[in-house]
């Protein structure tokens, strides 16, 4: 059975087919948040650990930390400021450093800067997720080095020089190639964790059944976990949170086990909830209890009274 | 490909793998729903006709009529009724004739008494559903006769004369069985809605699991379609329509192509929209986009506010 293990200093989170869906929180990540990006060329770091503390309180299992970033204020002070490759590797071991002292889960080092890798794998704790591989030939030669050197699981995402591919069949191809030439390093399959590369469902009618498909397979023959930015999936369209919440059960049942994803909205939360009971990946159903006594935040009736008119109903069978 | 006709007098329903989800409206349902069962008794169809129009406003495809009652207000006066094969096959016949009146979808005529079956056949216009036959002996002995003559499809439920396995494997020996019986009817596979029964997950963990297990062989190895009492899996848990909304597109991805459900509550019915949009059944996203615009009844901000914040969102990728 594929267990992918990740660890923090204190905490273990295992994914697995068995296991409850691995929720990793995505908001630790400047690219695309101005204010976040411009509070951190400032070296203040509030929102990130209140980011921290606030996803983990949410459910997050494990945390992405993303370095993406340059520092437009000191550019021109030291022209290097403007160059990722400079900046991201001092700021990825500063946000380590900062997101550790504040909360115990597992870290996922995001970046594409090969050395803001090192540097996060030189300062996390434990036994962080590596993020990412792909299947191009510079970025595996790379990337697989450091995975096989700290001996860490890592994300390989499904597309390779020739870009990302609209053909599942050649995003499972360039999966497998990734988790072959892993195994050349030493690396098992059990410490890749595949992201199939989810299409937004307003672009390509197919993404979801395609995505769907390609986890099936991904798992049956590959044996791999998987993971994938769920959000991405509901771009463009109305109530994204609706979609989102109805896609995430969906790869869940699928086999996906993780997604890296805002778990500070309690729709796709709830519904991830629902997923891992029906799953039969929450024993005795105490997490789904837990999170569904107290009034949830969309404002729904108090568990008493919902009881109550859920009373009349069960009567007919 | 396995394609289910289902027709009114002047509407047909496709029940199929690449077919929008069959929403089948479970509300003309005397069993357990004590008020209506008193205006029944007194020629009431007030509460009968509102929930015909309503559930087909919110988006029911089918409405199922239940005749299950006795009128205890006629049995002092005449013993008869008291037994359901005297009340219902009259039963059946007024039911279908007030519905019929009011709304212009197919209905599916749901009765243990078999004289109630064959009045509702002869009532309804167009193909109706039959609900339903088991894989009991004398059920089929009786219904299937009746299932050839109308030639209408049937749901098929999988239970026999064994009672109601816990074993999945049975529950298919026991579809399987009616389909073959059916064959020797004339009765072909297309025109079998297999309910593999769903169980509550409360008192079965392994609930949800075995029955995507199960409607995915349903699907694959006796190619028919499938259907189920989908509030029955959320039984006695705490936010039943959480649960019920994440089942859903979760049977959806397995394979299930129909649910007698309540059409009425719009987190189940918008989770079968996105499950819809997610299986590519619901062409250029018109449907989701069409019931997303306008304020949930949840409370949510409307599109516009919501598209407003979402702008934000959608720059981080």
């Amino acid at each position: 059975m594929t267990r992918t293990i990740v660890e923090s200093k204190s905490k273990t989170v295992v994914i697995g087919f068995d296991e409850p869906f691995c929720v990793i929180g995505e908001r630790i990540n400047p690219t695309g948040r101005k204010k976040l990006a411009a509070e951190l060329e400032m070296d203040d770091f509030s929102t990130v650990e209140k980011d921290a503390a606030e996803q983990v309180a949410c459910g997050a299992m494990i945390l992405d930390i993303n370095s993406g970033a340059v520092f437009s204020n000191r550019m021109e002070a030291d022209p290097r400021y403007a160059d990722n490759n400079f900046v991201e590797p001092m700021l990825m071991k500063a946000l380590i450093e900062r997101v550790q002292a504040i909360v115990d889960v597992p870290l996922c080092i995001d970046s594409s800067v090969p050395g803001a890798l090192e540097n996060g794998l030189e300062a996390a704790e434990g036994r962080p997720l590596l993020n990412s591989v792909t299947g191009e030939e510079e970025r595996m030669e790379l990337v697989l080095p450091l995975v096989r050197k700290y001996n860490v699981p890592v994300v390989a995402i499904s597309n390779d020089d020739t870009g990302i591919s609209e053909d599942p069949e050649i995003r499972f191809a360039v999966a497998k190639k990734i988790v072959e030439r892993a195994a050349d390093f030493g690396i098992p399959a059990h410490d890749i964790v595949v992201d199939p590369l989810v299409m937004p469902i307003g672009a390509m009618a197919t993404a979801g059944k395609q995505v769907f498909a390609l986890v099936r397979r991904l798992r049956d023959e590959l044996g791999v976990n998987t993971t994938c930015g769920a959000s991405n999936v509901s771009f463009g369209l109305p109530n994204r949170h609706g979609i989102n919440a109805a896609f995430l059960p969906m790869a869940i049942t699928a086999g996906m086990t993780s997604a890296i994803m805002n778990p500070v909205r309690p729709q796709e939360m709830n519904a991830i909830r629902a997923a891992n009971l029906l799953m039969n990946n929450d024993p005795h159903g105490m997490a789904w209890i837990q999170a569904n006594r107290e009034p949830t935040p969309e404002g729904e009736a108090p568990a008493g009274a919902r009881g109550a008119r859920e009373g009349r109903r069960r009567r007919r069978g």
